[in-house]
């Protein structure tokens, strides 16, 4: 959910993000591609490729890998910089790198993009998905991509893994849609995945997450620009992706932290009484900057992103009971107290259901006034208990 | 907020509606109507009618009265029913009538539709807005008609009480945006209010919802057929509108009431993985119910109630405070401890303010499951508190 507006807010607020701290992790983005991919749905997809950059060094046993897992709005980009001059560091910057919770010293730790990233116009995304190029025809695949589920985003990650000869993860760790790839990736592959952290997570999607997110597809779809998901040639419903990506900003914070960020409104401003289309300070300050981002954004990954999460229940099995019976790896579950989007009663759900199955699921919520986002903008102060889950 | 779809639901549901409780409570829908109404944008509406209905009996000296103010997505049927047979009850049908928390025994209680309803085409409201005839022109209004604010909905109820010849209010009771109206009852005419009871209130809009408020105009504005508010010689924009009513009902409830009266949905539905334009059991029973609906509303209804809500700070003065600073009623303030939209941090904003004036408002919060719209379902949890304050 992070957007580079926010993150431009609230770089300077981030306690571990001191020069000094990431001096020396510089990281590049690299490409892993495989041919003739099949999805869960029953498609093939003739080619894939997904970028992932890693910090610190696999062991000769390749057996000391974290893998990271993005969420809906974000990339690969988990830590560290790609030119010393970066204005910021990748989001979990405070928690990944040398002495940090997660350990660059002692772990390889990698980040993986998923199928249809929602930015695929950022520089250093590298993703497959509707806008990329169909071999068949020789144009954007538009929505004759395959419906992809997070099962798929996992077994892209299995392969990419595979490729590099690794065969354990010491951990993985997500957050959001992140979180669902993590608990995934523990269903799917249980012998592999050692510990599971999911971080402002849920084991499986209800009715409320699933309607929540139809409304951030709704917006595209109404979008003239948008003309059945063919846009490829002409203007791109740019309309519709601001509202989705306000909505998805808004819907991923709190009050608190919304308001402070906002401008204030005077009583009665002039403009909005003379006609219910013109702006007010709030709505111009999130409207406009979502506008600036939304040309980085691809309308049709946006809806593909949605229904991947909207499909999902640990697992992808008959329900998140026998999904969850998979699991063998320990797992910790730290979602936000404040989180109005995936709330704490989401993870809990797993938890309660992992603990029938006589497991040990640790929890803990993380504090802060940021919403959804405290799990990105506040994940260091549950470092500790972080480094003491992934370190035993 | 509440829906047709959902007090279809919800009406089993409801403690106080045995067909006994309201079988002598039978109301007619009265007009009032004004000329040349100035609003508070500096505009004149040649001709506002309004619907209103009243339950119980005015007494000789005009002084038991107690109007009731709606909320967004509802009207002034508040209590009671038309004929024998209609099969559901006024929204707080609960806690006004005979013996009730608001006695129509004691009580005189006018219950009053505003501008701008976002259902104009209900049988029973009655309204003026961009849907009517402008008679400049003989055709709607659109968006020719004046940007109206909660205050103006306030002054065409002060023009309807002094049509009756109503000099004071023994109690003004709102909830939602009835509570906007209420509390500025109290601060534009401190004279004449002598209780205000906010239900799922706020004393002023802050950038959170002002934001939220903008997605619900959003869609309706994405709909090729708005056609820039100029549609009523043409197809409506059904479809903004639906995407709105959703968002609306969504923001209304919370998770444990929306999923329980959502469908269950399998692990991978077979449609859902060959389209990502395919509905899912939600998003189709949620979808399906608005836009069942849709046809009722009336899009630039919606958005000029919107805007309404986004200018709101009580008494539109300098500040909450200032506006604050005019009231002289006793007040109650019962926000729902669940509510999601309106979040009780807003009502807890108007009291700690009238509490620094030495006023003593009262403050309570509303349990259920319902979220927002416990301030409709789960009102009668509250009578005795209510009770004894209109009372007292």
């Amino acid at each position: 959910m992070i957007s580079r507006l926010l993150t431009t807010f609230l770089v300077a607020a981030c306690i571990a993000c001191s020069s000094a701290a990431y001096a020396d992790l510089l990281v590049e983005k690299k490409t892993f591609s495989s041919k003739n991919f099949s999805t869960v749905s029953g498609e093939t997809i003739a080619e894939v490729n997904v970028g992932w950059e890693a910090y610190g060094k696999l062991n000769e046993n390749r057996d000391n890998v974290i893998l990271i897992t993005h969420f809906f709005s974000g990339n690969s980009h988990a830590a560290g910089k790609y030119t010393p001059d970066d204005p910021q560091p990748g989001y979990w910057d405070a928690i990944i790198g040398p002495g940090k919770a997660i350990d660059t010293n002692k772990y390889y730790v990698i980040s993986s993009d998923t199928l249809v990233n929602a930015f695929p116009n950022l520089p250093h995304v590298v993703t497959t998905g509707p806008a990329s190029i169909n071999p068949e025809t020789g144009k954007p695949y538009g929505l004759d991509f395959p419906v992809v589920t997070i099962r798929d985003f996992v077994n892209v990650q299995h392969a990419l893994l595979q490729s590099l000869g690794i065969k354990k993860l010491h951990a993985v760790v997500g957050a959001s849609m992140g979180s669902l790839q993590a608990i995934e990736w523990a269903a799917a592959y249980p012998d592999m995945v050692e510990r599971m952290v999911s971080v402002i997570g849920a084991g499986a999607m209800d009715a409320w997450t699933i309607t929540a997110l139809e409304h951030w597809a709704r917006p595209i779809r109404l979008d003239p620009n948008w003309n059945g998901g063919d846009y490829y040639s002409g203007p791109a419903p740019l309309v519709g992706v601001t509202n989705s990506l306000v909505m998805i900003t808004q819907q991923a914070m709190h009050p608190v932290a919304f308001n402070a960020m906002s401008p204030a409104q005077e009583v009665l401003p002039k403009s909005a009484l003379e006609s219910v289309l013109n702006g007010l300070p709030a709505t111009d300050f999130w409207f406009g900057g979502a506008a600036q981002r939304a040309p980085l954004a691809d309308a049709n990954h946006i809806l593909y992103l949605v229904r991947a999460n909207q499909l999902f229940v640990a697992g992808h099995d008959k329900d998140l009971a026998t999904g969850l019976a998979q699991v063998k790896a320990k797992t910790l579950f730290l979602p936000a107290k404040n989180d109005l989007l995936l709330q704490p009663y989401l993870a809990k759900q797993a938890v309660d259901v992992l603990e029938e199955q006589g497991k040990q699921p640790k929890y803990a919520e993380i504090d802060g006034t940021f919403g959804h986002l405290d799990g990105v903008y506040n994940i260091q102060s549950k470092a500790e208990e972080l480094a003491e889950f992934i370190n035993n």
